[in-house]
Parts: C-alpha cells; structure tokens; sequence
C-alpha cells in the first residue's frame, strides 16, 4: 500500500439507533478516520457509487431475518460500485472497476481473507454506467429477474402487473416481461411516473395510486378501477414491492393459478404499529394461488448469466434504465435515504461519492 | 320409477337468507315436497349421511369463490352417501351405495342430463365404512392428500404443523405426514382433542390453542410456547385451516423454502368485520416462502388413486379415523352446522339422515 493512501481520510455514515418509523438525523452518526490498510493480499477500493434501497429499512431493524441486522455502531450496510486503488490480491488490480458492499463510507477496506466472502467482483463498464450496474445489471435488476422468471413463470400473453413500477425493481420486471410476451400494467405514485413508465419504458398501462378519488369514491378506489380497466383478463402475476392496501386491492383481480411474488413491503417498512396483513388473502385458496417470497442473493450464481441477458436488452434498444443520481457524498446519505419512503425519488435511488 | 316413490316426501333444508355472522335459525327454510321424479335415464339417490364441512359458511355467501354460492331458495348444498332406490341410467342400478352433492335432502333426484356432470360415483363400502366415505375416502380426505402431497411435498424428516389437527382434514394430513417420515405437530381445542390426536393418531405433539394463558401471557403465547417447544427445527411445512392469529404465530416460526397451505380459515368465515390478513406474511420473503391454496375438485381425477392408498392405510392399521356423527336427520342440519364453528364436534361432522 502505497503510503500517500495512509494519509487518506474515511468518511463514514455508522448506524447510531434503531428507528422508529422514518428514520431520523439522531440515528447516524457521521464519522471520519484514516483509510484502513488492507494488508497483504488484500484490497482497497474506492467508492464511487452507493445503491439506496428500500430493504436497507429492513437492515436497521433488530430481530431475525434474511441477512442479520446491521449493528449499532457499525458502517450502514450498502451495495456500490468502486475502483480498486490498492491490491496486493491476485484477483484484482489497480484500477480495475467492481462492485460489491462497501458500505456508506469512502473507501472500502478488504484484508485478504475477507476478499473471497465479500462479494467483491470485478464489472465491465462497457456493458453498463456505474449507475446502471447499481440498477438494472446490479441488485435491483437481478431481484426483478429472478423473481419474476423463476418465481413468477410468465407466460406470453399473461398479465403482469408490478407495483413501485417506476423504481429500480419494477422497471426491471416490467420491462422483461414485455419482452417476455406479457401484458404489463404498473403501479406508481404520480402522473410523472406514470407516464413515463408507459411511454419510456413501454408498460401497457399503469395506475396512478396518488390519483385523487373522485368523489363518493374510496382511497383506493382508482387502483381498483385502473385493474379492472386495464387487466380485463385478470392478473396472472402481480410483483409486489409496496404491500398494504395495494396488495390487497390487486389480491382481489387475481386469476386461478396466479403468482404473487413478495419482493417488498415498502408501504410498511416505517410502520410503528404492526404490519397490516394482507385481508384479502384468501383469494390464494379461491384461486389455488401462490404467494412466494424472493430473496436475491439464493440466485448469487446465476447472476452472470441475467448480466449478459440484460446487458444485450440495454444494447439493443430494448431496455432502457433510470436513476435518480444524488450527489452530495456519505454526508447526504441519511437524508437521501428518506426519498425512498416518501417516494419522491424517480428511478433507481443512486448516491455518487466520487467522480466516475 | 315404481309408483310408490311418487308418495314419498323428501325433507329439506333450503337457504332462506344470507347470513351475518354465525347462520341463525331464520337463515333456514325447511321444505317437504314428493319425490320428484328423475325421469327416463335418471337416477334417484336415498341420501344416507351428509358431510358437514367448514366450506359450507363460504357457499352461502354472495360474490365470486371457486363455485356459485347457494342461491336464495335453493336446496343448501352438501355432499353425502347414499343408495340409488330407482334407475334408468345404465351406469347405476338399484342398490348401488353412491357418492356426489345430493345437498341437505332426503332423495336427491338426478335427470338423465345431470347424472354425468353431478359428480355421482359408486363406492365400494368394503373400503370404508359410510361416515369414513364422507372423512378419510371422501372430500376431506382428498383435500388432506392432495394438499399435503402436491402444494407441500414433504420430504422425510420435515416438520409438519397442522391446524384444525382434530379435524376432518387435519386427521388426515397428520397422518399422512407421519407415514412419509414427517415430525407432526397439530394445534387442537382442548385436551380431549390433543390427547387424541397424540395418542390415537400418533402425531409427535399437539398445542391446546385454548390452553389459559399462564398470568402475564398473551392469548397466543401458549401456541408460540409450543411451536417453540415442539418444533426445535422450526417448520417446513404449514397445513392451515384456521387463519387468524394462529396463522400469524406459525409464520413467525417458518423455515426457509417453508410451504404454507391455505385450505380453510375457519377462525375468520364468521367474521362481521373485515377477515384478519396474516400480519407476519413478510416472513414469505425472509424465508423465500410459499403460501399457496388449494381446492380438492382440481384433483378429480387422482380421486381414485388417493382413494385407493389411505383405503390400505386404514386396512392395515397405519390410519384411523374419527367421525361425529349426529342423529336428527336433515331437520338437525342447522344447529349440526354450527357445531363446526365453535369447535364442539370431535372428529368429521357428519349427519345421519336414513339407516344404513
């Protein structure tokens, strides 16, 4: 390690408390030290690129579940894109380009024996931006994949319906399942969003669930109207990132046989009552139904395969991405993260902290 | 048809209202008509026994399920067994016991054009005895199988848990489990059922979910407790059949790849406000979950098979069954019904309308 890095400052964003419901200035705390040396055989990258994701929620939350929770005091957790800059490792070089969970920091420090479990792998930026590889050729895209392919099945000519549609997952699945051969109908919060998911992306439709109901009419009256209207056929696959009320409203269009694949619950990650459950859930035993959880990280080595499938699409036209770059560095992160429940982010959430 | 049929009377019980809530007396009307006639190629049915069964709630209710519901007027709909007492068609003679969806009447009377769509089918009574026709050999034993074996596909050495473990469905399921190599864990009402179910039908263990809650404990921390206690590997599989909070408890002691079947939900089918959807559903997405419904007619056609395995089962002693039967004829019906929902009877409920 060259000694210029030693006189390198970290900047970290570290988990101060738990939250309760939004999270709070008061629950991170913002951190500087002296770049970490890696040691020999190890890595240090440079971070230039954060993914912000609505299960990040999740991580800050104690109690069991798919990964554990990040501890208090410890860097937040997040997925990004980086430069190797340093790298006595013989799988990785000086400049080479990767993609792994740095963490909300600066730089990201990895001792030889850490390297391996990391999840560190080199990316090739002529497939994809940096952004893009935090979107649709990183986590988001890989979720939307598999869980739509291998939990959802389509079969051209179903319905697909996706909510969160104009974020990082839903533009991944609704696009794969036109090019699949489905009719698409998307779920966002907007007339902006909506339009371009249609227009842009090409969904079949999508319904505005901020749309004001029309008089008489109950809060979720125009998203029962926009199913009924756009899905005559009924909803073979619905890919659910919000839960809540929309789950629910969508649970009552669904045909025999229908998929309902669990990617996300964003509508109650900052509840600070209990989740609301989905009432409706006995549409599954009418309509012998399948609600399936996904979790992207079983598929971790099938990833190339999706990468080389949607790098092709992003060539060829077919596929076109969006991300809603936030610059500002770590120090902008914990407020950035509050977009996500707010949903005033459109596209994929991405942080810069350096150039690219 | 000899003339003497045409002075019978054949009692029934017609739905008169829908019901709010519990169904009460003046949601019934009984009838008394002659014996109509089934007609050149028809077939008239003796009705022995009526299955009782959890369903039935649902068929009373207006909107769409996976069949019409009862219409106002009409016969209430039931299965049961009985002895064809007259017949023109080729396929059935005088004598011959029988099962379909006579519903809650004495003679069920079957024109040509019905018998091949009404579901009628000769059974053979050396397989079992008439209440076990309308139990283990019949709907519910068939919905116990098929659910189980093809939602669930247990594996040898999973845990299996099985609500309503007392139940027509439950017994059958457990049992089931047991003979593929599964731990089984029922959840019953009271200690009659549980001793049973343990000692009887050989499950490993079964939570009394009406057990009182030691002081301090929460209504449900008695079946938590128990899944904790009898489930050190936590749960593969889930057969439900109740809904409610004890869905909710078992979610939250689910194994990754878990399979959860959604049969029935007897602790909501009553309910005047808005069915409790499951609140712990997210543990489908930590655990890569499924949570999937059944109806036993997509199965029609493995009837005979199914049929045909728990026939040896019973035969050769790897299987028991339990049936409450109740006297009173088809004038019992309704007080019979709501035994089911405040869990008095004990084993398949099922009412004897004529000797056999």
């Amino acid at each position: 390690m060259p000694t210029t890095l030693a006189t390198l400052i970290n900047h970290q964003v570290r988990l101060a408390a738990r939250p309760v419901g939004l999270p709070k200035a008061s629950d991170w705390h913002l951190t500087a030290e002296p770049v970490a040396a890696p040691g020999d055989g190890g890595v240090l990258v440079k971070v230039l690129a954060l993914s912000l994701d609505p299960a990040m929620r999740g991580w800050m939350n104690e109690g069991r579940s798919y990964i554990p929770p990040v501890g208090i005091g410890e860097v937040m957790r997040a997925g990004g894109i980086g430069t190797v800059i340093a790298s006595s490792h013989p799988g990785f070089a000086v400049g080479d380009a990767v993609s792994g969970i740095p963490g909300v920091q600066e730089y990201w420090a990895l001792p030889a024996d850490q390297v391996a479990r990391s999840g560190l792998a080199k990316i090739d930026l002529r497939l994809g931006s940096v952004p893009q590889w935090l979107n649709v050729l990183g986590m988001p895209g890989m979720t939307g994949y598999f869980g739509l392919m291998d939990v959802g099945q389509p079969k051209a000519g179903e319905t697909v319906v996706v909510s969160g549609a104009a974020g990082a997952v839903g533009q991944t699945v609704g696009q794969i399942a036109k090019i699949k051969g489905c009719r698409v109908v998307g779920i966002a919060g907007g007339p902006a969003k909506c339009d371009w998911v249609v227009k842009e992306l090409g969904f079949d439709a999508c319904i505005d669930y901020k749309a004001p109901a029309p008089e008489g009419a109950k809060r979720w009256d125009a998203v029962r109207e926009g199913l009924r209207q756009h899905c005559p056929k009924g909803v073979d696959i619905y890919f659910d990132n919000v839960g809540g009320e929309i789950l629910d409203t969508v649970l009552a269009k669904i045909n025999l046989k229908a998929r309902i694949i669990i990617c996300g619950a964003i509508s109650q990650y900052n509840a600070t009552s209990a989740v609301a459950g989905p009432k409706n859930y006995l549409s599954l035993l009418v309509n012998r139904a399948r609600m399936e959880g996904i979790v992207v990280f079983d598929y971790a080595d099938r990833y190339p395969q999706a990468i080389a499938e949607m790098a092709g699409y992003l060539k060829d036209g077919r596929m076109v991405s969006r991300e809603d770059v936030i610059e500002g560095g770590v120090a902008a992160f914990p407020g950035t993260l509050n977009k996500l429940f707010s949903g005033e982010n459109f596209g994929k959430l991405v942080l810069k902290v350096a150039d690219y």
